[in-house]
């Protein structure tokens, strides 16, 4: 006898729960959406090793809303089999296999130069053949000239920063002043940049964080075990390339790392907030302990840590909600107020290196 | 971007997941109701380990709609701290704390003897202390004359049986002939016997598995890592203890034991027909291998075997579809056909010995 | 062919895993061993559902090394059944359970009193039959006489204290001049208390976590989920209920509630450092990026907060180090150091109410 | 405290058992090695979506000991991108990604031609470049000429066989009569074949299973939920290029499909035995019922029919033996023997097309 739930709405769901246990999502911040971005990453036509069409299929698993194939210039280790004359191939090949589906393609390539200019990625580009030239700077106004959106990959890898700190040279100072570069990685596939973090906010350029995935973001980011490939949270007003180019220039970026969330305050709390809400505040009976339930409706794990100034009945100060649940907390206000606040330092958030923004809920009593 | 689910339904069945995550559940069978039964189990009151609260509890977890406590009528260790001269005191117990849930709570005892008669259990008792005399017979007689549906407990206990070989004594057969034993228990908690259910097909009693649980089910038959406690199906013609009783007398069950079904092939058959639905019969395009969707609407996986005189395209002849999942296979017709029909035998089903059911589905084109 | 690993050895490894899999445990901090114990728990004998066997084998699968049963003194619902004048059965039946096995079994009793005293949990008594007095004094002095330690329980509990925010009363006040009161529990079944915790390093009582548990562990902490009972852990001599008793008169605890732990400073700090591990410093090469990695010796996972004025190259300031396994971090040291110094605060530690302590790594370079 | 083991030695052991999770593995054969081959898979040289490398990691990460890359020689979509004029390309790069890690890589092609002939693989090849000719039996010819291995591909294939029952057409019969033609896969991809399976074992071709794979493994056989790739087990002297050969050309061979094994009863029966053993029989004390231990040793799950002639006291006649595990089973022997047979059908075995080979244990008492 079944007491709980038809067995067709059993059966559905559990092929929904398949279908969603991937997908990175945030919910929407009104009045933009909340578009998930992966905007670099590389094929077979430089030194990935997929064809485009993988690419778009890992994303569509992702959930993802846009993505952006970035193959290397200049780096073409494959050319003695795909000798690559047409740079904007990779493109046309995702594309064609993205057909229909909600995906956004967009165009792009990295321009793989030494320091001080180091990588730097031009994406929504119209045709990537005309980046093809000597001189980096003449590559970066040609991109503008395009209309592109650039930013600079990995400023903290190693390879070209042995500290791994990042810190802008006199050559990006001036790619700044000229409008010419508007944003930066703060995570790379496996990297975080505290200083690179530090040099968005002071500089004004759009926070990202990117896959670069070269080999199959399954493996690279163990998709299977829990883990999720670094993505940008864009906020757009609807989903397409335009809008999606219009938020990045307007710096409405959130990067998503490790399951953390990092972007400025303005743009970050809001998101918070959308994602955690509080319901159902009560009193229980005859007591002077609320109790509270938080939801979130987002695919991140909040750890948050209470600085409300009352202390909770059943945690210590530290407490995470889960993906997709909600945690009742019970909060001891002393006495029964007509109006409760409650403040969390949101540990895996941040808006500056080491500051943690804070999520205020207010809490009218019914 | 929310494409798949509103998150409010995603979040929702989360819940709804974990609560049937344990529940045993088959489809009803017209024109009865699919009843799941515990009729076996103890408490502190004799030799168990738990309060009968936890019985209770544990049931519905289980997703059970009747359970019987049993306590033993003669075997009484805990004598010493509960002297226990109420022998109806476990039911009480039980059914204030079922309360208004939905679990039927019958009243049962244990009658524990040494064979011949061995232990017998007489549940929809009026009164279990009436049943406490000396001579096994008038207990049995007293027992029926309350009513009682009166079952053979684990003749296959080596303790008293050191060949694990069930068999009738006279003793058995002159209470089955006087109509005082009705059914026998063909599992009990982690032991089958092939030997109890030729016996029970043979003398036309009811084919019984129960827990006979003394500790905790969850650890007992491992429920976190999957098993289930051995059950009774009961078809009902509704979810009450009168109509459950009607049903034992009339030998409409079916035993489940470790995600087999045991019973008689007339009540067998339906039972697997209401489980595992065929549907969306369609021949690929230009092809004659036909697709056909099976849908398993219970909580135990089907191992099926195909005898159907026609090859699978994506399978060998042995497959299993999970609980509450559907799995498409693939037949090979040879050409287009109007009609097909599918054979399988259901290897984790049992009519007798050895003996497993076929399960026919007719399919006509649309 | 195999090559990772013989059979024999991967068969074996998984039988191991699972028995580790819900034990709680923690390395030994010397000279101490680390006991782990839950003083705090009923049977049928008050009003708990469960025979006293079902307390011994849920701490043997729980890995504890001592539990003391306490069932009330005064609060006895089962007594219609359970006439229960011998206070010291539950202990003597856990104790013939618990046999060989390496489980301390210590006898106990809760006085359960209205406030201002509530109720008290005396453990190491001789002789719980001669607390059966009505006045509450004479009871703990008589507890004390015995040997016994005594704590507080649920301060914070709302049926007694509607606030939920546990308050020293002059009762307690006396108690503890007249040294009657040696402890305090800060966390009980599913509550914590941020004031208890402020009175026990105020007034010197031992900190304490117990599970109060009356129905099931598994359920009650959602075991199969991954929770756990609320526990003591004990840093005693041996592993006798000698050295368990002056380690707690010598307040040497830890409280473990939620996979947070809480204690004074002076034991909690070494006790991280004794489940904290660093090794293998190394720099990559031709980098002042420093490799180092941190392993989990414990059941806990740990979450960590970078406070070493160092940033890291592949986590944010947050990250967290999984029970029984290892994570490597890269720390940005700017140029290659001869010693270094990593900081964390450790967030599911606390040292006080909203403290968390610091775990100091001092990293010599080979 | 520490009972169970030390930590050194469970850290240690998650690592393993991570490893091994999704090796395919079954214990060698004596005199034979047992090397898990998959002979059939494309790149982005022909109609793939990878790069060679990623068919190397794969390969290592399911374990294989043997892989053949064998791109078409005729149908090359990605001409546009990659003219591929070298047909040897393929396998030089993945040789090259292979390095000195324990796989071996073979060279290989697929001669892609309509029917009666279809699609043919040609491994162990020594010059792909040769095989490019217009007529296909001088391909075939050429490809022998060179020592090659030739097996029919999808025989069961429904776009060019709509009935999908493998049939073999004058072609075929003539190449075998010929000595060019040695193997036929009776697995492909998704699908399986009885009758293939019958055309094998009728014309001594070996037996063969492959993944086809032109995407990714982990997505097409679901590889996280627990799937795995078909593969071809074979029984070699060592682990070397040519003693997989010889071994092939041998008829050494088990395909290994959705966790069954299929292939000839004379190479089946000898892996089922090496891969459960029974162990410790022993009669319970003062019964007749033997208690046995059977252990896996491979990676595949066994769900074994009881045919003993003797029931089964915890058991019905179906039961599984889960992966790299032990099962106790309880035999009913009905006296206490010297010498005790057991029987089983393997029911996730072939030896034809409905035919499951027996295991038989033979006990003798201690």
């Amino acid at each position: 006898m079944t007491r709980l739930l038809s067995i067709a709405a059993l059966v559905l769901t559990q092929h929904q729960a398949a279908a969603q246990e991937r997908a990175i999502h945030f919910p929407d911040v009104a009045p933009h959406q909340t578009l998930i971005a992966d905007l670099h990453m590389h094929t077979v036509f430089s030194d990935g090793s997929v064809w485009p069409n993988i690419r778009v299929d890992e994303a569509i698993r992702d959930g993802l809303d846009a993505i952006a194939l970035t193959d290397h210039l200049e780096y073409l280790p494959h050319r003695h089999d795909i000798p690559f004359p047409d740079r904007n191939r990779p493109h046309e090949i995702a594309r064609t296999t993205a057909g229909n589906r909600p995906l956004l393609v967009i165009n792009g390539s990295e321009v793989t130069r030494r320091m001080p200019l180091g990588h730097v990625n031009a994406i929504f580009v119209q045709d990537a053949n005309a980046l093809v030239q000597a001189d980096s700077l003449a590559v970066l106004r040609e991109a503008n000239r395009q209309g592109a959106f650039v930013f600079w990959n990995h400023p903290n890898w190693v390879a070209q920063n042995p500290t791994g700190l990042a810190a802008l040279t006199p050559v990006h100072e001036a790619l700044i002043a000229e409008g010419l570069l508007h944003g930066i990685e703060i995570a790379n596939e496996g990297t975080f940049s505290d200083e690179a973090l530090r040099i968005a906010l002071d500089n004004n350029l759009a926070i990202l964080a990117t896959s670069d995935i070269h080999g199959l973001v399954d493996w690279q980011f163990d998709v299977p075990g829990g883990g999720h490939r670094p993505a940008t949270l864009v906020f757009a007003s609807n989903p397409s390339a335009d809008a999606v180019r219009e938020a990045l220039m307007a710096r409405r970026t959130v990067a998503y790392f490790k399951h953390s969330l990092i972007g400025r305050e303005d743009v970050l709390v809001p998101l918070l907030e959308a994602s955690l809400a509080a319901a159902e505040p009560q009193y229980g009976l005859g007591t002077s302990v609320l109790s509270v339930t938080l939801t979130n409706r987002s695919s991140a794990p909040f750890t948050l840590r209470n600085v409300s100034g009352y202390t909770l009945h059943e945690h210590t100060d530290l407490f995470t909600v889960p993906a997709y649940s909600d945690v009742t907390i019970k909060v001891k206000t002393g006495e029964r107020l007509q109006h409760v606040t409650l403040t969390f330092e949101v540990l895996n958030a941040l808006a500056a290196p080491g500051t943690h923004p804070r999520l205020v809920l207010e809490l009218p009593m019914q």
